[in-house]
């Protein structure tokens, strides 16, 4: 038995007075999920613990069976990996923006104009550095989207516990980097971030690419500002070392890819795939019935209706979710429900009248061959929350999944 | 959002035969109650684990997020920071009963009559007493109600790890404390114990208030019994350096003030309140809903449905019951329920065929702005149990209703 794996980002919800208290899930045309609902089992999930709002990072980690508690030590290295850099387990890695300042280090704009051409080339300027004062640490740099980039320290000695330097604001001074504990492993890390932090704007601001912006009148990138430091748990063993299962994934978002790729998915590319509202649902579908035959489980992962949720934007959920809903079609239509599992959920609730994540469980639907069914037929949050599967938390339903799966290892006998 | 949390103590209860199988809860007639779980969500809840009978400290403690495996070490500090009295984290506390016994220290009434004339200054003649053997010995004692009171020691090297010298029924004699571990610390408190327990008989028995019991022919109240040597738990931070949320507290039983105050819960007095059944329900709302404008969180404890239940009296305890509705009715009618949620829910099952509490879970209702709503419009044990909340641990109340009141932190990014 296989299994393909449909998370909606951020798609539960809150009921909402615009939409006469329903959630978007419930306001939303959605047969094809209710028909997963209806031919399955649903219950509720609590993707970290009940109350408690996960990130996306967190939360993917524990529904991929990873207690964060446990395995989770910042989100800088899951951006790196997603960025389709290289993260070893004493690397200390980060996400990064870029930004525009003056020669001051007055920050006039911590996104340099979140639209920057030619950021590939910018980051590539800054990578492969070597530091002066440090030179056994090796620079790894990269651009993701937009003005997002990761940044990735190789060598002895290294910490995560250090600050940001970016202040999350603009019209105030890139902030000094200093140790968070009294280790000389993140006193000398701070050294190496601040340093960093000098060099990078030293290439960026001569560089003929931004000498090209400031002609333009555009934002110039000069400044990389850093966050996140984190490293990788020695830990997180692969599903494929756990449980025996080979794992792929179809998605575009940095961090949830970088969550993926450390648990050994292999990343299947989609170039319709965009990341936003307007993804284009169907290519991921075919990908994924293209990827059962070769991969025990995979995993789609859609952002749209996150995006749609922070911009508090209940329309735009709904589309989301309706794209969401096509998808799954694709997948029924397709699947043969005697060889693999479907199974569709939300990483975590993203309340479009709160713009962020909340602690709210979220819908569970799985269905397929052995699955037990419920008298459930609409897949909402209040709808599973009668099911039969209850309330579970996020680290359990890897176990459920495998065992329906038949991959399971009875304990004791 | 801020929130207005009722708990009936003991309210949870099993289907009663001469109820027709119904519970208390059941057969009461609770149009508020119901209007609760029909306007917002329900669930059932384990205080504290599955099949295990919370304590009214315990499970308070685990209702208001702090897990008691991990945060109790006794009664008796609960006690004493409930009676008023000043408990730091390396004092040793007790609850202490008024007793009579004879000359060889044989308890003739462990509770010396119950109802005790002048008790308060009796305890005053214990308080800030000095012992010759220990002089860095600090004694707090007071007078709580009844025969109860409660009493701290202050001062360095003290353990709570003695045994109590209250044998728990009359025509014994008063046990010697020992120690329950090893520890020095443990002998020196039990031989400071045993040394109090002679002063404070030398002390009550020669006392002019009891000279004047004697002549009446009352029980005379010249010994005092201990039990529950317990410390508070360096750990427990208050709900405000936790979630950030303003607490206060109306209720008048001296163990769950206690727990409350531990949390840092402000004691609001309402001089109507008694803690019996006949307690002034209006009085409490009127001041909870006064208060609500003050703090985020006001917590409303109601006694009378634990004490019904262990004297067995199902008719006084559907009473206490309809005595809660009307309270939450009051609360429904003056609050808004988009500023404020609304928690209803008890500590513990006190089925009244035990008369003592049960490890059943309890029925849980919360509404308000923002909150999922099932299709629930009963409140009780069976009701409950099939709503949207699913099945919930104590300790996980909180983390949810902080979340639904904005507060909670998200975990990741």
């Amino acid at each position: 038995m296989k299994a393909i794996f449909v998370v909606g980002d951020g798609m539960a919800d809150r009921p909402i007075r615009e939409l006469a208290m329903k959630t978007p899930l419930q306001a939303a045309n959605t047969p094809s999920l209710d028909k997963v609902a209806r031919n399955g089992i649903c219950g509720i999930m609590d993707p970290i613990s009940p109350g408690v709002p996960g990130g996306s990072d967190t939360a993917h980690l524990a529904l991929f069976g990873y207690d964060p508690y446990k395995y989770y030590f910042g989100r800088g290295p899951f951006e790196a990996l997603g960025a389709g850099l290289d993260v070893a387990h004493n690397d200390v890695a980060f996400r990064c923006n870029f930004a525009t300042v003056n020669e001051d280090m007055l920050i006039l704009d911590r996104r340099a104009g979140r639209k920057i051409e030619s950021a590939d080339n910018l980051a590539e300027a800054l990578n492969c550095l070597k530091l002066n004062s440090f030179p056994d640490i090796l620079v790894n740099f990269k651009h993701t989207t937009e003005h997002r980039c990761a940044l990735v320290l190789k060598g002895p000695g290294l910490s995560r516990m250090i600050s940001d330097s970016d202040p999350n604001q603009n019209d105030t001074h890139i902030l000094p980097i200093v140790p968070l504990d009294d280790t000389i492993e993140a006193a000398r890390t701070a050294n190496v971030a601040n340093e960093l932090t000098s060099i990078f704007y030293k290439i960026l601001d001569g560089h003929p690419l931004n000498e090209i912006k400031r002609h333009k009148g555009a934002h110039v990138a000069n400044a990389i500002l850093l966050r996140g430091a984190g490293t990788l748990s020695k830990e997180i063993k692969t599903l494929n070392e756990r449980y025996g299962i080979s794992a792929a994934v179809i998605g575009v978002n940095a961090l949830v890819l970088g969550v993926c790729k450390a648990v050994g998915m292999q990343h299947l590319k989609v170039d319709e795939a965009t990341g936003t509202v307007e993804t284009d649902v169907k290519a991921k579908a075919k990908k994924a019935i293209e990827a059962i035959d070769r991969f025990d489980f995979v995993y789609v992962h859609v952002k749209g209706s996150d995006n749609a949720s922070h911009d508090g934007d209940f329309d735009q959920k709904i589309l989301s979710i309706e794209k969401i809903d096509d998808l799954v079609g694709h997948l029924i239509d397709n699947i043969d429900s005697r060889e693999s599992l479907i199974i569709v959920t939300a990483d975590h609730s993203t309340p479009v009248k709160l713009r962020e994540h909340s602690g709210d469980p979220v819908p569970l639907a799985i269905t397929g061959e052995g699955v037990r069914t419920d008298n459930i037929s609409r897949f909402s949050e209040i709808d599973c929350s009668l099911g039969g599967l209850g309330r579970i938390r996020g680290i359990d339903l890897i176990p459920i999944l495998v065992d329906l799966m038949g991959k399971s290892k009875k304990y004791g006998s």
